[in-house]
């Protein structure tokens, strides 16, 4: 084991603040990281207030960070896919058992002994795993993702969390050239939306309550701009969506975008509002409609949209922070101030706490 | 046009009594057909019943029923596909404009200008459609279905909507051998489900709140019967399934069996509750599951589905009646003390009202 440097949450109620942490010395298949950036997800705030106590209680100390992009230090010595010096990446996800029938599939985020990154069950130590919020990281290689060479590492980072759990949906459910496909939210996932799916070829609408997103989004390249709150502008596009992308964790009526999707249509969720979501079954019977999720993807899968971002020029739209604004950028994400995610600059905990 | 015997009701609380309506004379491409049987519909009540006055209001008289089995007695200098004395069939619709994208895809149910079978603006007499519960129907060659000969007539009947609903969704999302499926509800519906689940290889459990209907099921050819208020019956079946056919339009908890389903397995609703459904996104994310709806079928699948009931000999389980027992059925319907389908045998109003 070795030290680490991290900034970690003590409690519940607690600013992150500096602290050390063991990390374990890398084993055969490990590959040891130098993190540079990390993304900050608003799964990451949760996580350290333990806000989802019922499914996947906090304990503490609690390192969150799962978007995660850094160089190889050291690698063991069955590692075969990584050197030192390499760019690399990890995202929410850092073991699975390999042999079930998902893993083999490659849908590891289905594994039912998958490890998440940060606050899971850790084989190696015996307590939990601790995330990017971090100087170093040590993953299994299987693990590890290849960060193509011409993209930003700092913009690269959000690609593991938001980014794959865009790309994922819309790369399972087709979209293409000559598909009309929604966006609704235009936040940390929804900006990733707007990317992938103009990059993928389709006619891409943002749907958005705030009027003021409409400048942005277009310049984001969405085709047109949807104020969700004006029915007639809803109701304008009844019926013609082949997919939409949900990325709105607030409540708010997913008829009225059921009702937007042409035959076969699907509106796939991404976000995952607290409360059920009220849908009328008659919006499902009339076109053969479908309402579905998505919880990120597979490894890769993960590989192959970095790729594709490196074939597209593709990062997400960040405000890079020292990691000693850790705290106000968790307040300001509760805000919706940002444009469109944190992304911790670790060279800023290299310099001391 | 011409004078036809049926039963119709005259209001929302009148019983469906004798009368007289005006049926047109057969255009070029029209069918004459002595209707022989007519299957009872849920339908048929809530339309005589005016109670979807939100949605389709009932214009009276009204002539229910969709679900008609007869025989050519003429037909049109340019009908290609018939003659008389076939044994035919005609389902919920009767007309749709032939040229749309819907249209050309076999989607006929989709098309914004289809005719529904009863209380739907007859392009031909300017008033509304009438269904089946009478001696004799006139319709567009188009929408006239061939009824295999070793097929009983009267257990046919029922395939034209209780059938073609279940089936269609079970081919659409690849129900086959090797495929586990579940079946929500044992009436009209389900029962069909079951039968076709069994014949495409399926294997095939049945959902159902009554303990009482488990040897029928078994009958059916379910494979099992779980009784869905026992909660460790329906654990034993978490993330198995996947497909589920939800053939319940009373108020039920989706997300029990949202949580049956494997990955990237697909509940499907056929009934349609009114009140909105609770869904919680968590039980779609999980899984990468969906949620969707189907209505009928094209006219294609639809010849397509008696020609696979042919095949394997597949007919609905029914109860014959003559007509003037209609409004007892109605009033057994709403008791769901029928196996499985009502069937009114139209010879009964041929011998006078």
């Amino acid at each position: 084991m070795y030290n680490a440097k991290a900034f970690s949450a003590a409690s519940a109620s607690s600013p992150l603040a500096s602290t050390t942490i063991a990390r374990r010395d890398p084993t055969e298949t490990d590959v040891q990281i130098e993190i540079l950036f990390c993304g900050i997800c608003h799964s990451d705030l949760h996580q350290a207030r333990n806000e989802w106590s019922g499914a996947l209680p906090t304990v503490y100390p609690c390192v969150p960070g799962h978007e995660i992009v850094g160089r190889v230090t050291k690698t063991g010595s069955a590692v075969k896919k990584f050197k030192t010096g390499d760019v690399v990446a990890v995202g929410c996800m850092v073991d699975s058992d390999g042999t079930c029938e998902e893993c083999k599939a490659g849908f590891e985020q289905f594994c039912h002994n998958m490890t998440l990154t940060y606050n899971f069950p850790d084989k190696h130590t015996g307590g939990v795993t601790y995330g990017g919020y971090s100087d170093s990281v040590v993953v299994d290689e299987r693990f590890v993702l290849k960060v193509p060479s011409n993209l930003d590492p700092a913009g690269a980072a959000p690609l593991l969390c938001a980014g794959i759990t865009t790309y994922s949906p819309m790369h399972h459910w087709g979209v293409t050239k000559g598909k009309k496909v929604g966006i609704v939210g235009l936040g940390g996932l929804g900006h990733m939306g707007v990317k992938f799916a103009h990059a993928l070829g389709a006619h891409v609408v943002l749907f958005t309550t705030s009027p003021n997103k409409k400048d942005d989004a277009l310049r984001l390249r969405a085709d047109e701009v949807v104020i969700s709150r004006n029915a007639d502008e809803m109701a304008k596009h009844a019926g013609s969506f082949d997919f939409i992308l949900d990325a709105v964790s607030a409540d708010h009526d997913i008829n009225a975008y059921l009702g937007l999707l042409r035959r076969d249509g699907n509106l796939c969720l991404v976000g995952a509002p607290e409360k059920p979501l009220s849908v009328s079954a008659f919006n499902l019977l009339f076109g053969r409609r479908s309402l579905s999720g998505s919880p990120i993807g597979g490894i890769a899968e993960t590989q192959e949209m970095l790729d594709f971002c490196g074939k597209h020029n593709i990062t997400a739209d960040i405000e890079k922070i020292p990691i000693q604004k850790v705290n106000d950028a968790y307040e300001r994400l509760l805000k919706q101030d940002v444009k469109y995610r944190f992304v911790i600059d670790m060279a800023s905990l290299k310099g001391g706490a």
